[in-house]
């Protein structure tokens, strides 16, 4: 049963709004303005989109998600992967700075948002899940590689496409004899310059007595030096002569309001990107916003942030902006400003609007090159390789999902790669469960307890046969049961018991049951007796509401000693009336 | 590793081959080709196909299956669900009586014959354990019921089409008015003989002093005395001139050798329904043939028979004939003959030989709604609608399994119902296991056992949770535990320590254990410690090859007791460097 307040989270902590949270929220709010300028014009460009784009995207968006989501910290807009994501969906059916491009990203928008927030309602927060922390890992340090390669061209000051790594290289070397020596030079040094910031400033504002808090923030803002001297340069320098791109005009003014397309080609083509969009932007934002909540003993309801990133992407849709969602390096930010609540998100706002209305002018002379410098200082921090080794440690198949994943997203885009990245792992998952570990268990002597006969000393008895089975049993396993236990059982003459220990069996559907009756029977056709031992109570609730009991011609014992102790060095069983053969 | 003796085992009892052996075998094999001949030509009728098409269908594949097959007493040939499904194929395609018609079945044969021995050699049995039992149930229910108003029409002696319940029932109506009273009579009259031998013969039988196998036997041969005695009155009374459709000339003579259609168009149309007919063809007949097998302590490998199978269908292929697999009825029939070894159902072909060479001009006369009767009595003992009621009364799951099942087989066809099927019980199965059942467990006093708090009287400790998790962990439900312990964790102020009870949690997978990590840290930076026990030795293994362990604030109880015994009434607890926060 949700509330009022579970719909509008921001009249939880509205009341109990004072003057401390509001500085709190305020300075937050400035820091986190100052860094996103440049981040969301990059994002933007990366996106294939004009610059002011990302500002827009930036500005509705943040405060409906102050109003419907229930993470205090997250900050929304646009980020690396989702950018990369839109430029290929859209790149794939409209020319780049096209009319049709722009509202094109509209419309993406508008889907996403429209799916999250069916989503939301429906409570398919849960299918998020689907996509494994391989599949996610796999595909984000993928994708940060294509969108280090993409930009690559910007530094070199040369245009290059593609959606695929080959393709882009392919391009990229193409377009090497046109290289721009001067853009080459900002974006070097820019790029340079922001790798220092991350690694070697830090320790230095440490040095000179910084606070470790303030610092970090100092940090965060480098982008911002990179952005205000390069452009001082090519303005001073007049380097727009030597061939060096930069963002030009950028409308001055508050949002546009905008509408989407509703054509229905437009949304056929752009259906399955926009719910993959909203997919991955859901998963990397609630994994955000829980890291940050607990930290202050806060909860998050995934359902509820399904609403609050459908409302903003819904914003971003009608305020000529771009598919967004929870930012990672951003939201970190914002929390370590110390932001008290989602109001520190308006004013971030606010601040964005202003810089909208009065800072465009400013920025006409800013290099693409040290914009596609921030874009790739940010996202190599995305990739992660090393998932590959530490998968392949850890288990073949999360290492195959992986390896799939990136593998595919690099070759066939990013579409493609996520897509196969579930189907795999959800494959792999079934296939392994599908053939479950069956242990057979003896009495470690002297203690009431079973193990392994492989993995441990323990006493057995020729008559009796004890498997442990260690999964839920289900269609898919129920059959690999049957035939494990005949193959055991047929060419073993002295048995007479066989005891199924159940302490691992979390579920026994219907088709398990056929097969355990199935079981049951042919034993009893062989002269030996089935029993079941430690099952579950919600397991045997639902047996016994079947016949199965009562045609089973042996016992169900609660303790697996219980059976031992029953069953060791009996003679011949009583024979009784065989069950009825299952239907099949 | 596979022996030659795998591949071929006939080389197992055919070395062992003597005079009482043969003399059962040959007894058997009159028994069935009897019980065979009309059987075959109503399968093929009810598959579009020229009655001889059943008889040879029954030859060269008994042959094949008797060399590669592993069971005993299978008897390979057509089956009323699978000859539904050719007819549903390729009515599809092409005109009933055409030439192309005949060509389609040989091809579908052909290439689900190839699929088969395919799936043989890759070992790709486990993938027919994807049907659950509820699918199959629901799928062979609706298919007799299919095939009993498909087959009413000859009954009548009218013609209608039709595939799906309503076009069929639609096509009866309106041809209603047509009816032929006289094979109206002779359908009547044969429908109602073999449903009185079915239930009324074989205690008359009994009574008369006849033991129960003979008996038995006799009254399987029922379909025989119809097919004489409706016969003998059609030749007798001249009813072709009243219009009765009879079987009518039917070439005498060996099998021909035949090939079937290569052309990409036509497997790629019957590439689909080649699948699902081999699939379901392979489970029918393994679980009849695993049901025979124990009750003579012999086993069957399941991958052998598919390449068994696959080289009966081969057969079919090149032999004039339709797509085949082990019947239920006639399996039994021979197994309680006294089939010994796969010989028998070499002399069962040579009797269909025999019959197919010197019988045919015997049927000419063989009334169309005799076949239609001996079909609908068969198949209308596979409908059990009683599956839906024990579907429901087990799980609401399976229900919507075999609910679904039913209801698109009637509605949409036999390929639509089963893929259906299919795809929604392994969906149903990822959302159960993606929200696990997680209970909050406490001492049950005077014992070293722990229960459900909600389900028994027991002790537990305000500074300790303790949570059992009844499911494996991997990544569908590794977010699901996050939020579930964040819900339980958060409000609890007076929590220290949390223990992860881990006896039924049988996989960890990487995203999981990233989860575990995510909780770890989160409960740690609310000051509680996170402790797992009674981990798995596979899984502790698994564990071992990561720094989980090494990150872990709390500790790894082998008992759930000795973790109570070493956490409760404790104080605040020693704080430790947090584990990094985990990547996603």
């Amino acid at each position: 049963m949700k509330t009022l307040r579970n719909y509008f989270p921001i009249l939880t902590w509205g009341r109990h709004y004072d003057r401390q949270t509001l500085s709190d929220d305020l300075l937050a709010a400035v820091i986190v303005t100052i860094m996103l300028i440049p981040q969301s014009l990059a994002y933007a460009l990366l996106a294939g989109l004009p610059p002011q784009a990302g500002l827009y995207a930036s500005i509705a968006p943040i405060i409906l998600y102050a109003v419907f989501g229930t993470s205090r910290a997250l900050a929304v807009g646009p980020v690396a992967v989702v950018s990369l994501m839109t430029a290929a969906a859209i790149g794939a059916i409209a020319e780049q700075g096209s009319m049709g491009y722009g509202v094109a990203a509209l419309t993406l928008a508008f889907l996403s948002g429209a799916i999250l927030v069916l989503m939301g309602v429906l409570r398919l927060g849960f299918l998020a899940n689907f996509l494994s922390h391989p599949v996610i890992a796999g595909f984000i340090t993928a994708s940060g590689i294509l969108i280090a390669v993409s930009q690559t061209s910007h530094i070199l000051g040369v245009s290059a496409g593609g959606h695929t790594l080959p393709e882009m290289v392919m391009a990229l070397i193409g377009a090497l004899p046109q290289t721009n020596p001067v853009t080459l030079i900002i974006g070097v040094a820019a790029t340079g310059f922001l790798f220092w910031v991350r690694r070697g400033l830090k320790p230095l504002l440490r040095r000179a007595g910084l606070r470790p808090r303030a610092a970090d923030i100092v940090t965060k803002a480098g982008p911002v030096l990179a952005v205000v001297a390069s452009t001082l340069a090519v303005s001073l320098l007049d380097l727009q002569a030597q061939g060096v791109r930069v963002v030009g005009v950028v409308p001055q003014g508050l949002p546009p309001l905008t509408l989407p397309s509703l054509s229905p080609d437009l949304i056929g083509l752009l259906l399955v990107p926009a719910l993959l969009i909203s997919v991955i932007g859901f998963v990397e934002s609630v994994s955000v916003a829980q890291t940050l909540a607990a930290r202050r003993r806060q909860r998050i309801d995934p359902d509820q942030e399904l609403i609050g990133l459908g409302a903003a992407n819904l914003g971003a849709a009608f305020t000529g902006g771009m598919p967004v969602t929870g930012g990672f390096a951003r939201s970190v930010v914002n929390f370590d400003a110390g932001a008290a609540t989602a109001a520190a998100g308006a004013f971030t706002a606010i601040g964005l609007a202003i810089a909208a209305l009065a800072l465009t002018p400013l920025i006409h002379d800013l290099p693409i090159a040290t914009l596609a410098a921030t874009i790739i200082v940010a996202v190599l921090s995305l990739v992660d390789l090393g998932i590959l080794r530490r998968a392949w440690a850890y288990s073949r198949t999360d290492f195959l999902a992986v390896a799939a994943t990136i593998l595919l997203t690099l070759t066939l885009g990013v579409e493609v790669g996520v897509s196969a990245g579930v189907l795999l792992s959800v494959a792999l998952h079934l296939y392994k469960s599908s053939r479950p570990h069956v242990a057979e268990v003896g009495l470690v002597p002297g203690t009431q307890h079973f193990r392994n006969i492989l993995r441990h000393a323990v006493q057995t008895d020729d008559a009796v046969l004890t498997l442990r089975i260690d999964e839920s049993l289900y269609f898919a396993n129920a059959r690999f049961l049957e035939d494990h236990v005949a193959d055991r059982v047929t060419p073993d003459c002295s048995l007479r018991h066989v005891v199924l220990m159940c302490s691992a069996v979390n579920e026994i559907d219907l088709s398990a049951l056929e097969s355990l009756e199935a079981i049951a029977h042919r034993l009893h056709t062989m002269g030996i007796t089935l029993h079941l031992s430690e099952v579950k109570g919600p397991v045997m609730d639902r047996l016994k509401s079947t016949d199965f009991l009562a045609h089973l011609t042996g016992r169900v014992f609660l303790s697996q000693y219980e059976a031992w102790e029953a069953l060791r060095g009996q003679g011949v069983i009583v024979r009784q009336p065989p069950p009825p053969a299952p239907v099949r």
